[in-house]
């Protein structure tokens, strides 16, 4: 292996086509277009098809040789000069919410064939291969759940019970599959990786409101997520003197305050939400004898989760006590938290430093891909902007000069990684 | 006028009969009875018309003078010695809640019968003449607004806005009392009225959980209703850090809080309910962007409602400066406090007491057609206890004993108002 600073100071001056990149964002925009600027391309439907049919298309153009798996991931490579060495990836997922945006998932593929395309313009040569990852399924709107295509690979799903999935007209993942014939003959899993980097829209505030042009992503946050369900007395708002009540709205009140009190409990990543929350029987003067509502904790360790949710349990546990209100707190589904590699973390980070990117780590709160690529080889995110922090909308955007700079960090994470062959 | 005192003594042994009172409730309860026990005979209903034709038959069989205003209130009058005087009256409704019970409203029609079959029984004659009322619609779940029969009578609603009035059927108002036959010709509000008394379940847990039997009211709560909207910034709960959040449903959670320590700060009748919440766009990982709820605020004065309208405005103003929420308060309507005259409080307290009935002085947190004969003449109220303090359901309940007790003060109270003739 060559020393990496070297590397990175040799061939600073590489850059990728943002242009390029932009334009072939746009164009792959197209499948799916809604009249409002989003993308509908739900996963395996015929649009998603057609974008994977183009973006195949586009790999082939640039030399590179295509492989799918039984689960429908495609993997599009470009030879290194050491065959024996596993590729180093990248990608994401060009399948979209019903109501989504040109670069959620799509830019992760996208910035990898621009890296391809780049490397084969300047003429350079990896050592360990290059392969360009485009996962079925990540958002789990039409299949659930969600990252199927990245969870199938990982062992971390069985791939017979991803088949069985069903949208809401009943046809399955693996009929969806036949359907677009994206059922491939490799074995998920059955495909080694030396590493994996993932470029993502942020889908979150903090780069934008920062002014800054990279995150650095150390891992994805775990989360817990709860149903609470307080239950108290019905009974009319005017008859009833304050002292005997049994109000559940105003215990569950206190419960929801508490959900963020526990995640400021736990800094710097805790996260504590109440999204969805039901009143019965809601009506303007019955005080409300059960309320039910959600709690979503997350944390970037399961030991700090494991003690929000201890937390959240002794809280409720007290006010069920003082207040005499039954509070029944049930356990709806768990994923764990997610460090990325320190060696992909740093590449990323080194990247970024050394092309002069404004740049900060941090934690995605979202789910990615690369989850699950974490479990088999050393992965690493790179984060940009988008607008408004927003995604998962059509109003979803980001700009091209923070695309472009995304492309050029995952370029030179990507060649740090594989190593440029030399002479 | 005779002394009150002396009166009371005298005729201290007269009672009601309490089983005839009960079944004349449970024969009443046959017209619209529901499998669950309860009663369902919505306002100018054939149901409502089958009741009000049983009502009227059993007041002409005790030697009772039928008239019917124009808003179908049905006025039954038992002749005075004195026809002079303004008749003492009692009387409530016989309209129930879709899911209604057999007691609202028709336990205080039917104890004015049974006052008049007693004193028919007993041979006394009064001084003033006593008349029986069933006001029209005063559930209001057919037809809004509530009481509208007594509101009409009041000069509170104009009558033809009761009579443009529809159901979700589209029929008016108007158009269903033509089609039960129950549109009179005396004028609302030109009948004359000395005293007004309604016996009524208490529709709450105080007298039940005291082990009192009769509750002498006050007057009725006023009521302020607000609708409230918490406006933040929707955004998706992994991605988004505390400390940049706009979580609408915290505030309100703040918000909903101080509804209650609002009616703590104005005691003893100072209540706060919150009784509906919507959250958008309510999705288990989405911070809300918006909460709305009702705010239901209850004292005795209005002066004292005043101070706890004000005290709201002034916490959500300064909730919103801290936060940087917005937070509109919108008034829905309003109910003014309407305390009940202190001679017919006397009497009805001089009454309980007198018969040895446990009894305490207390506030209806609900309206009652009481609420609007209120303007016009000295009005008053006998409260007793109904099972776990349920109304407005089908297992609406109350004892034997408590009926008769009730019955027995409403007597006495009638009497003491409308004076017994001698010799």
């Amino acid at each position: 292996m060559r020393p990496i600073v070297s590397s990175l100071s040799e061939d600073l001056s590489l850059r990728i086509d943002g242009s390029r990149l932009w334009h072939s964002l746009m164009d792959l925009a197209e499948i799916g277009a809604t009249p409002k600027g989003g993308v509908c391309r739900l996963a395996l439907s015929d649009l998603d098809r057609q974008g994977r049919d183009l973006v195949i298309a586009w790999a082939r153009a640039a030399g590179m040789r295509v492989t799918i798996d039984r689960i429908g991931n495609v993997f599009m490579r470009r030879p290194g000069r050491n065959p024996a060495l596993p590729p180093v990836a990248t990608g994401s997922h060009i399948d979209t919410q019903p109501t989504g945006g040109k670069f959620d998932g799509n830019y992760g593929v996208l910035a990898g064939l621009e890296v391809v395309r780049t490397l084969n313009e300047l003429g350079i040569e990896t050592e360990a291969p290059i392969e360009v990852v485009a996962w079925t399924n990540e958002e789990g709107s039409r299949f659930v759940p969600v990252m199927m295509g990245s969870g199938v690979f990982a062992g971390a799903i069985p791939l017979e019970q991803a088949y069985a999935a069903r949208d809401t007209e009943g046809i399955s993942v693996r009929e969806a599959l036949q359907a677009i014939g994206y059922v491939g003959d490799e074995e998920p899993g059955q495909h080694p990786m030396g590493a994996y980097f993932e470029a993502h829209i942020e889908q979150g505030p903090v780069l934008e409101q920062e002014d800054t042009t990279i995150g650095v992503v150390l891992g994805t946050l775990g989360v817990r997520w709860f149903d609470c369900t307080v239950t108290g007395m019905e009974a009319h708002a005017g008859p009833t003197p304050m002292g005997i009540r049994k109000d559940a709205m105003q215990v569950a009140a206190a419960l929801i305050q508490e959900v963020v009190a526990i995640a400021h409990r736990h800094p710097p990543h805790g996260r504590g939400t109440v999204g969805m929350v039901q009143v019965f029987p809601n009506s303007r003067n019955v005080i409300p004898g059960q309320v039910k509502f959600s709690i979503d904790l997350r944390n970037h360790t399961d030991a700090l989760l494991d003690a929000m949710a201890d937390d959240m349990r002794a809280t409720a546990a007290q006010l069920s006590a003082s207040t005499g209100l039954a509070i029944r707190l049930e356990s709806v589904s768990s994923y764990p938290a997610q460090p990325f590699h320190a060696d992909c973390v740093d590449a990323v980070e080194r990247a970024a430093q050394a092309l002069g990117y404004p740049n900060r780590r941090m934690i995605s709160g979202a789910g990615h891909d690369a989850v699950y690529t974490a479990r088999l080889a050393p992965t690493g995110m790179i984060f940009i902007p988008c607008k408004d922090g927003i995604s998962h909308n059509e109003v979803e955007d980001a700009k091209p000069a923070d695309v472009e700079a995304g492309c050029n960090v995952l370029l030179h994470a990507l060649l740090e990684r594989a190593g440029i062959a030399r002479g």
